[in-house]
């Protein structure tokens, strides 16, 4: 176990130098120039004495700096540059990653190049999803995220005439109990273009009413939603990548999306559904069984791994195949 | 300068707890249900809580777990089920964020779900630019990197019979003062799919060129390198995004790449060069100058911010402009 009590000192320490550290610790890779000291905790000091002496004397304006995550907040000056090599490569900044953004009743990561989400998260349960007099959906209003730097912010300019729908990945009626949590499904962080008719008002709106189905019956659902871009072959026998990107912003007009549901029954044991559903018109009545894949599909595709932490030992089936 | 004290405070807590805390203290977004206090500390002493309580219980697999950034590595378990709304949602994993990778002479954020960087940093001076007969090329090779998850790793397989060069973004011979730097860079994780003929082998070897020019006559060069994946217009009118994928793990093609470059004189004076170089084949004595670009083209496109920390009072040109 001596893994996790590593874990939990790397946790109590800051950004970069935690995944600096985990990786130098991790895989005994041969780069000692970078730091003197081999131990985790020797490097993630030196990466802390850096950022306080740097953050003090920065030069970076503060309104650029205030759209960027705390982890990139540093850049060297005149006066005191960095002394080690890492530190001296990145002197005038890492140029971040990809926000994540918690909302009341739902997480998003944010993906600044397409202007959509990677993935966004909900924990589902009976309370959430019931019908609710006092929560009114036509209240709610699409806007736009003002913690995303300009640059890389969707806008309901760029959806307009684009003839996609704004999309929701949090489905809105799953956040029932709370006008705040139905408003915050609004968020343009929150939305990806989809196809209206025949998707996001049909077989993608089926999908979400199964889940919320589920929500009423068991005990936890939690769910993962997300686009993809996936690759076809097209005549040359070669694989591309082709998405359309509308408005001034180029948001990205997924070609499918993703639904991983993870459900929890009484006692406490979990199944696993995964969907991809191509982002196109598909007949009333389309079975949702029809794009169950491999959960392995969605990762290899997205670039990250899915509901990790879910233990192994009780999931007992997975699209409805019993493990 | 009560921003800076924050900042400082923020790099000495954790990676989640970091970002999560940051957006909440800078947006005064209303989300107090998922943290029952507003500050800063507060919401990262309740994440760290969280997260030490966690991890000792985790049901993750230890195989799986090793790969993933120390960010992502927390799932709660039937028996620890997280107290709060944030944790909650996220119980089985945070599907992580993409991978620093520091190297001994270069940095990389890797994409994982196009296999190749997002973008890759050099700091540059006379002594690892000039020739040095102990440091040899050929004795370099490909290696594919063991610390990126099997899904996510590109593999020389991927590149064989492709059609495509395994094109450098820290330029080889930008290494030259030890082989283990130039060895470094000859990691897959450094590499993305060029053209060859009249691209990789002529006017990128160009741009290379140039920028080691600069490193042997200034101070100090910085360079940011990387692959973007940009729109055409089409016949219908609409703007597509549109690249191959090679191999079994679907690495991406880049439309283009960029290079910027940030060169600092005796004087602690800048100027900043930044191009875009479609990734297709080029007569012989193209000039560079074609393919300077406004960063914010870059920026935009890329989704992050570049060298954002050079002061701006010290920056004298920008693309061969006097500012």
């Amino acid at each position: 176990m001596s893994q996790f009590s590593k874990l939990t000192i790397s946790t109590t320490c800051a950004g970069i130098g935690i995944i600096v550290g985990r990786f130098y610790e991790r895989n005994n890779v041969q780069h000692t120039d970078l730091f003197s000291v081999k131990q985790e905790e020797n490097s993630l000091t030196a990466i802390k004495h850096f950022k306080d002496n740097d953050t003090k004397k920065s030069l970076i304006s503060e309104t650029v700096r205030s759209f960027l995550p705390v982890s990139t907040v540093y850049a060297a000056t005149q006066i005191s540059r960095p002394p080690n090599r890492l530190q001296e490569i990145l002197t005038f900044g890492v140029p971040s990653f990809d926000p994540l953004r918690p909302f009341e009743n739902h997480v998003v990561l944010y993906d600044r190049r397409n202007k959509v989400p990677h993935w966004v998260f909900e924990h589902l349960k009976k309370e959430y999803v019931e019908k609710n007099d006092s929560v009114n959906r036509k209240t709610s209003e699409f806007t736009e995220d003002a913690a995303v730097h300009p640059y890389f912010r969707s806008t309901n300019a760029d959806y307009k005439r684009s003839g996609y729908d704004r999309g929701h990945m949090a489905a809105a009626s799953n956040h029932r109990h709370s006008q705040n949590a139905m408003d915050d499904t609004f968020c343009l962080t929150n939305i990806a273009p989809q196809v209206g008719k025949g998707f996001n008002r049909d077989i993608w709106n089926d999908l979400e009413k199964y889940v919320r189905a589920l929500a009423r019956k068991y005990r936890n659902v939690y769910v993962c939603t997300g686009p993809l871009y996936l690759p076809r072959l097209e005549a040359d026998g070669k694989l591309y990548v082709k998405y359309e990107v509308i408005g001034k912003n180029n948001v990205s007009v997924p070609t499918h999306f993703f639904k991983v549901v993870v459900i929890e029954n009484d006692k406490g044991e979990f199944e696993m559904n995964s969907f991809v559903i191509p982002n196109q018109s598909f007949p009333e009545n389309t079975p949702l069984k029809n794009f169950l894949v491999p959960v392995e599909t969605i990762e290899r595709a997205s670039g990250f791994l899915l509901f990790d932490g879910v233990p192994k030992n009780r999931l007992r089936a997975i699209n409805g195949k019993k493990t």
